[in-house]
């Protein structure tokens, strides 16, 4: 059986799918169908939504899930008419929370951002620019300014990763991929050796690395399992000799990698205010 | 007065602080300092968490505020004893889903992801891949593969809405830099004309254009704010001449113009499963 579930949003809807879809997951032998409806932020988007959510009712046979994180109390009525369940992100807590921190919320629709949050979005998009000017070694000359310069072997995970943690923390992080020249040396790249603090290794089953690297160059040598297996035992052997903290992504995320690297190294991303 | 908020997680820690800090932030007034600890998965690990929490409650005296998504009730009970105040996030929900649903909740930590997610993940890193790759105009040739092509004159935007579409909703974007000789001419380019039902423009104020242009490239022509004025006016009258949806990216985070990107273009990525 597949059973609808809606994230209503007056902004993006992120806040709603991202709970939503966590306490969903919990309910493993349903499979859900997401619909997200951002920008519901009149009464007549909201009656057009209440018409999405019944033909969904009607069309899936069920009573839909809608997630809501709707502040202005009009449009809410209009969504509480329709045949969904509605799960109450906002009010659930702000009633705790109005206790426990002895002040009452503010309740405004879209609000303007502050001077603050202006300054902490410039500086991801900041953050972004500088994963993607020091992508793949592009720059050795601004790894002064990296927070973190990730380094592992082609295809190991460093660009997605670098690029996740600019967009999400304002984390400036540099990658810095490490060649066959690099890794049969068995030293520390002359790049890298006055920022041993900040490096970050990754590494990857050679199964995985090799399934990779075959969909970006077929029958190359680049791609054959046995090279793989070298570079990454080369790369391994490198990260333990020079006591650099390294983790496996062939199973993480990139959420999964960043999350763990921010909880080993405290920089100022991780305490993030 | 500045209060500490801490997300707890037995995962990434990325539900437990998206919907903390949307919550919090409805406290306009506090101040707060946010700590997230992820990947809280033992017992050893909640006490030293509990530490911290006190020692947070001792700094900056008052009571920390904790948002945790953990499944583990052993850790749970590790948690409740600190010092601070918990809005459980899950179990808020899950009671209410399960009468909803009609389904008891499956309660494991860290479960192993299923083929799906596995799948849906290799998506979203490929779409991410296929963003750099087509990144400004490079690789004309594969926008037959792009779901949406997104144009707008230099440094409006386009990279960074391409990579977090990619990235968040596994949406192959390709991006297309509109230059002086383009806009002259007033005709679609050729590139862009076998592809006009996929095209989204992206616009700017000139003086928010000619800032961030300055800050790449200072005092050149190309930083000046009458050259922006030109360009701006020029691709404006380009996409209302082609029919060309397109919105002002000035005081919009790529959170907001990929929400709203994709409530206006219905693609597949918008109704996920």
């Amino acid at each position: 059986m597949i059973h609808p579930a809606f994230f209503i949003s007056d902004s993006t809807g992120i806040t709603a799918e991202t709970l939503g879809r966590s306490v969903l997951s919990h309910f493993e032998t349903i499979d859900f169908d997401y619909i997200v409806l951002p920008y519901v932020d009149s009464v007549e988007k909201a009656q057009r939504a209440v018409e999405r959510i019944n033909l969904a009712a009607k069309d899936y046979g069920t009573r839909p899930i809608i997630f809501d994180t709707l502040v202005n109390q009009d449009i809410r009525r209009v969504i509480a008419t329709s045949d969904g369940f509605i799960v109450d992100v906002l009010d659930t807590f702000l009633n705790q929370l109005e206790i426990a921190l002895g002040k009452k919320p503010s309740c405004t629709v879209g609000r303007a951002k502050g001077p603050e949050q202006e300054a902490r979005y410039r500086h991801r998009i900041d953050a972004v620019n500088f994963a993607l000017d020091n992508d793949d070694g592009a720059k050795l000359d601004r790894y002064d300014q990296a927070e973190i310069i990730l380094i592992g072997v082609s295809r190991s995970g460093k660009t997605p990763t670098s690029l996740y943690l600019g967009m999400q923390a304002g984390i400036f992080v540099a990658n810095y991929p490490l060649t066959e020249e690099d890794l049969e040396d068995n030293r520390l790249p002359k790049a890298l050796q006055n920022h041993r603090a900040r490096l970050y290794g990754l590494t990857i089953e050679p199964e995985r690395l090799a399934a990779i690297r075959t969909e970006r160059r077929p029958n190359s040598r680049y791609a054959e399992l046995r090279q793989c297996e070298d570079e990454i035992r080369q790369a391994e052997a490198l990260f333990k000799r020079f006591g650099i903290s390294y983790l496996d992504t062939t199973h993480a995320s990139v959420e999964e990698i960043s999350a763990r690297i921010l909880s080993e190294i405290h920089i100022r991303g991780h305490h993030r205010s």
